[in-house]
């Protein structure tokens, strides 16, 4: 029975074939960051009130100057289109229907044209400052023709990380075929048919390039790995405010003098993340380090975070802590995998069924009624 | 054997349909709360006094100007009568027996004057404000006429919670005839004869309406779920004290301001209460946050308290932190399941023992004399 | 291999019927208490000096003016004989033998005189205030003529305490034969054999009564229950010093206002205990209380503690915390039942090296250069 | 799959009889602290810094003035040759290959003119002060003529400790030969093969004694038995530095009191250790007491640090607490037992990349950088 996002991880886990659940659901080296995630939000209890009136409860915040119908977006992943054909314009449309915005990921595996396209409803684009600033500089030129309304840049990735599981896996792309990996899809032949069948079911192609076959992923990956560019510098950020003057969002940010720098920069958004624990592993949890942020930032940025949401009271507790909004990441995908469209369109409104009943418990109609009285650090 | 509350536990869980036993036994969601309710205890330490004479041991308190023989009242619940036939009037009459109160549940199973009329002794009375205020009045009318000397109000329901134990279950009223629950029958032929030959136990009867029969059960349960009122306020508080001028207990209080407010609105008692982890999951334990509201109330309003109590020791602590008496639920609802009108009263002659015991072995002879000095917070 | 207590504990459970084993091994209730001496101690590091001299090590103290070989006394208790024949007498041997004092138990099995009489070396007497103060008074008599140097009044005993290990059991003096019993027995041969042949192996004759044959055994069982005084007061301690002119120990101390009244009243030497977690489930750990129980003495009287100590570095502890010498109990009582009067030996061997090696490590030479600055607690 | 230096330690475990595995992985009595020193990093949280330009990344340190590539060195352990033929060659071959030191132990197997011989780059020693004063010169006075520029005075090991896992495997030099020891060896042909054919794999002869034969091996062990000296003091120190005027290093320092002695007297560094969890069992973990020692020594001698060192990440933790260095030892031991020489360097490039990740996710190009921003600790 799938009735929270548990269930639906315990689905995937079931449908996909290994190296594909570990893709997804691991992080970096020990998973210790990937743990702290979920244990940051079982530190926090919440205090609800009574005799509140919670009758017309609203949900929605307003991010950027988008009103969004849920108090989460979806967040830039690579692995959509690894889970289901055309995963990922599934997940954009999904997003549409629920209310909220989909975070195109540069790896996401169709081209940022193909999603901008197919699917409706308000999107962001996910890039990373390369050095080819020239490939930088076509693929913003890009993102606004079609139409994308936010950029997102990925900071927390100078460098590659070791996620461990990967590599046991093989997991390199195009897929090694070994005997286990091939035992493993024989063991999913459902998975193995809709990825043999469907030309849109991919591996790695990326949202940068339109019209990349199958055949060329191998330079595709060559070309990323030769342009990840360790030696960005907030000057460089300054470029690439000089070529795009719509909304600007950081992601990656879990230093509070990282968030005053960007605050004072006139950045609009900042995201609290480390990266899923999938980049530095031992890097603290974004819920631990929430509190200290907003603090530095002290209104003069947006601030969203992502990093082990489950479930609606994990929202909330973001929310009432400082954050206006969240990145939901592996939740859909698990969604995908589980059942396709359908699969994100379910954890979509599981997590807006829950955040809507912890409120009611909590005894809040709007979610700017969250303030400090409403939650306690537990011993 | 059975010589505590936990061996109570384990024998209804051996005694009862799985459905049954977590329908009782389960709380919200991930049962965090419900897990932390007992937890909290176990951050406590007691620090007993020699030389004490403790010779003439006495735990009666007085609540609500009631004189009880035992420092612990029985929680209103809905689950009697699925354990055993008549299990609320046994119940009643277990409470009755060891000289304390019996709370009817509004979804206990009986009607109130039914249960009024067959058990002896001091009873009060638990409702909803109800969208349909008339159908309250009505019942305050009715508790009145039939000698509820006290109303509890149920303020930690303004929407239903998920348990998920239940949904997957496939819990609802009447219970659906499905594989796994015939089954699960078969292996409990006892609980299904009692259950068959008496006409008086029920799943889901409620106490609001005399003479309802299983047939009308649908009709009865959507009459609930659409009178679930999420727009109370403290303004519908004031009409409800027109409408009943006797003790009024407000259930569900866990946040320091509410607590103030009801003293400095007179109520006369109220209970911190998390609805036994069965509403918001994610909740702060009642332990943990008794402290607060101690303080808060500043003995403006009498202090009772449940969720977790499994010991004797529990009950003292409680008390020591402040709360003048706590409720007991799951532990009679054990007893019952395991052996009727006799297991009701021995888990409640093991909870009064263990007081009396813990009592003798902390140096006090009656409660009055606990303070700060007698517990500590460890590491 | 039997290189440590934890050895003697696995070997003693071996070779006893499960219902001796619990009966020595186990607590009150859930065991909480009993598990946290134990945690208590793992709460805390040692700090370390070096090039610190620490050739001629010397580990002995002066407790009510008595030099002991060894920080640590063996305390009073009951289960001696149910371990092996002449128990308690090996036990007693065993301290002398040791350089330091046995506390014989009042439930020891052998008659006070008999032990003081057959086992060498300093002993002292644990009693209790019994209602039949001239009992009480004859006992005193007769521990001074016996040359017992100084008395210990157990006072954490008002009443019994529910072992729940025991009541599994049916452990009752004598103990009755079920079946499971008979099972056990078959099951330890040896055992039943040194019990069948020994007439000096009992399981409850007691030290008070010289002559009291195993028949005999249901009458001072009675006996026993009808005298426990929970009205005992400081007052009755005054009329207690009026009969013992001696050093005074009070066993049983946890509440620093219980400490420093004792040190006002002049008594010698208070024991820092919670009965090893066999009365007050949820008492504090005795390691944990320790500190404050020292500071509110002020060196106006001994402090002594027992709970938990399976190792040198533990009783290092204890006296870096400020005891000048810990009791220990199960220890010995694994080492009888493993192997005697020789399991004894290597038991207290055991430990006297661990000290002496700690002490090496620790770098110190004697007892009393311990202080605050080695050991820290962690988080 | 071996891609981190767990792997090698689970490798080494199905490589080596348990016995020999033991030796090396073992701490002392119940290895609380051996535990304590890895539960110590998972306490601090990295916080890492964005947009900060990690392209040059440099983790080279300078440590006595000495440029080291890497921010760790090799450290003493005598197990290298019981692990693999020459290990300890084979160890001190990977360390100068890494850019790093070897320190050679004592206790190594070979003698310190064939490792300065047959292994290329810097290597201090370590060694002891025995009570043969002229053996300690000798030894000093042979370092400095085998070209090793540095000593290291292991000042822990006052009396030796209680490694459980050793007695429990009879394990003393020369091997006895048991039942079980020969299965363990049927088990593990490979490694008996290795060492019945290298007469340069040995388990136990000493750095001191050129020439020594297995034979010799008793007469040796009682040699040093017998020179252990637990009576140095601060003033043999005086002595020794007398004989040395080189660089001196102190290890085993862990209370912050003797880290300022040692910096008040000019040694040129101290490292913070706990003997791996070998010798005082119950001592404080040395990232826990790290902070302290930086504090008391304000930069007055160079603090280097060993225990528990898995992760790159753990590098960067001790670099951001305050010590210069890291050493680490059952690492490579682990290298070695899995592979031989190219064992060590995989093991020592593993570290050196993650350190080197470590930095560039962390945002920081060298080691320098590090300061109090980049961690928390968590609760």
């Amino acid at each position: 029975m799938l009735i929270n996002v548990e269930d639906y991880r315990k689905r995937a886990e079931k449908r996909l074939p290994r190296s594909i659940f570990d893709l997804i659901d691991g992080g970096a080296e020990d998973e210790i960051t990937l743990k702290r995630n979920r244990a940051g939000f079982e530190q926090i209890s919440l205090v609800p009130r009574i005799l509140a009136n919670v009758e017309g409860r609203d949900q929605s915040v307003t991010v950027l100057g988008n009103r969004l119908e849920v108090p989460f977006l979806l967040a830039p992943t690579g692995g959509a289109k690894t889970c289901w054909p055309n995963g990922d314009v599934l997940a954009a449309t999904g997003a549409h229907k629920c209310g909220t915005i989909f975070i195109v990921s540069t790896y996401t595996g169709s081209s940022l044209e193909e999603i901008a396209e197919r699917a409706p409803g308000k999107k962001w684009f996910q890039l990373y400052i390369w050095r080819d600033r020239s490939l930088v500089k076509s693929l913003v030129d890009r993102a606004k023709a079609a139409g994308y309304e936010a950029l997102v840049l990925t900071l927390d990735y100078p460098v590659p990380a070791l996620r461990e599981r990967d590599v046991r896996h093989s997991l390199v792309l195009p897929p090694k075929i070994t005997f286990k990996n091939a035992l493993e899809s024989l063991l999913h032949p459902l998975w193995v048919k809709r990825l043999m069948f469907s030309p849109s079911m991919s591996m790695g192609t990326l949202a940068i390039a339109p019209g990349v076959s199958g055949k060329d992923l191998k330079s595709t990956s060559a070309l990323i790995k030769k342009n990840i560019d360790p030696s960005v510098t907030w000057e460089d950020l300054k470029w690439f405010r000089s070529i795009w003057s719509g909304p600007l969002v950081l992601k990656g940010v879990l230093s509070p003098e990282d968030a005053r720098q960007a605050a004072s920069l006139g950045i609009d958004a900042i995201v609290v993340s480390n990266h899923g624990g999938r980049q530095l592993d031992a890097a603290i949890s974004t819920i631990e380090i929430l509190p200290e942020i907003v603090e530095a930032v002290n209104g003069k940025t947006e601030i969203l975070m992502d990093g082990g949401i489950r479930r609606g009271s994990d929202i909330i507790k973001a929310r009432a802590l400082g954050a206006k909004a969240v990145l939901i990441g592996r939740p859909y995908l698990y969604g995908l995998a589980a059942n396709g469209g359908p699969g994100v369109d379910a954890v979509l409104n599981i997590l807006k069924t829950e955040v809507d009943r912890t409120m009611a418990l909590l005894g809040i109609s709007k979610l700017s009624d969250l303030n400090k009285s409403y939650f306690r650090y537990h011993k």
